[in-house]
């Protein structure tokens, strides 16, 4: 007689794929749904960190008569504009996050929602690299050439406002490689969460 | 009588599953070896860019006596070092690739091999891209300043040298994203191609 653990072994196959796709699917969905909370948590940092970068260089103009501005910097409008543009789609992709969160449903039809996400995050990203590398050079040439003796506060607000825009391009980074493992995990398997 | 056409349906799922295994593996590997061989080709561009790059930077020193040489600008120094460690990496790659097309097996153990690939693949690309938006920056400013005047080969080399490091940064970044889509599909489904 088999014992009664054995039991289930003499279950018919439908019945077996019948008990377990529901499973399968809520603990696809759970972790579909952690990846997205992660996404949003990258973005919503992403948000911060470059808004912060944009507020800091704009209003890093002149405090007094003869003292530079952003405006005179091609490199800093560069810088202000790059994080301007991640900061606004930041929060454009935050609301559609939420908007998925809230509807159960993406904003965009899946594939074109997920091939947005990921080739917006992945461009938007080496833009800002771009930015602040550019950044960088110039505020360390300020500083080479000497004119941060006579507008010390100008310097140190474009240092940290670069600084903030690696934050938020670090995280743009990360929510990159994620955004773009889940248009793979689409591709290969329809799905955009299968593990 | 059944038709001769249906007498396949007619096999036990034995031996379908015989008859199917093999054809789908030999399609799998027939993909595998295409994208290898692409990821090879977009890492030979790259190799070649960022070579011609990092020439054309190093041999752009003082021909005349006072006039200026990469040494003189940390930006230009940068620019030399990001296209020689690129071109030293895709050196290491393409060699990898073709040991693994003659012997049929990665050079480091697999799971190893698609994380490198990938990760150098990611941060080279990143790197490169910092150091060439540097580069653009320093030399628009040399020609705002009026030294391309002086020394106007100096300034032509220094664009040539740029705009190559920027063309290896494009075939880095396609060769990214395949790498990328190697390792989703490793870490999904437990074989590098799969589709």
């Amino acid at each position: 007689m088999p014992s009664p653990l054995r039991n289930g072994d003499l279950r018919s196959p439908a019945v077996v794929h019948h008990r377990q796709i529901p499973f399968q699917s809520t603990v696809s969905e759970q972790k579909l749904r952690r990846l997205n909370a992660l996404i949003l948590l990258l973005r919503f940092a992403a948000f911060c960190f470059s808004l912060a970068a944009a507020i800091f260089m704009a209003s890093n103009s002149s405090r007094s008569q003869g003292s530079p501005s952003w405006l005179h910097f091609p490199s800093f409008r560069f810088v202000l504009a790059a994080n301007s543009i991640v900061s606004i789609y930041c929060l454009f992709e935050m609301c559609a996050s939420i908007w998925e969160i809230l509807k159960g449903e993406t904003l965009l039809p899946e594939p074109v929602q997920l091939w947005f996400d990921f080739s917006h995050d992945q461009v938007f990203a080496y833009m800002l690299l771009a930015a602040e590398a550019t950044g960088t050079g110039v505020a360390r040439d300020l500083h080479g050439h000497g004119a941060c003796d006579a507008a010390g506060a100008f310097c140190v607000q474009a240092y940290i406002s670069v600084a903030l825009g690696f934050g938020g391009f670090a995280f743009l980074a990360l929510s990159a490689l994620l955004s773009g493992f889940r248009v793979a995990c689409f591709v290969i398997t329809g799905s955009r969460f299968h593990l």
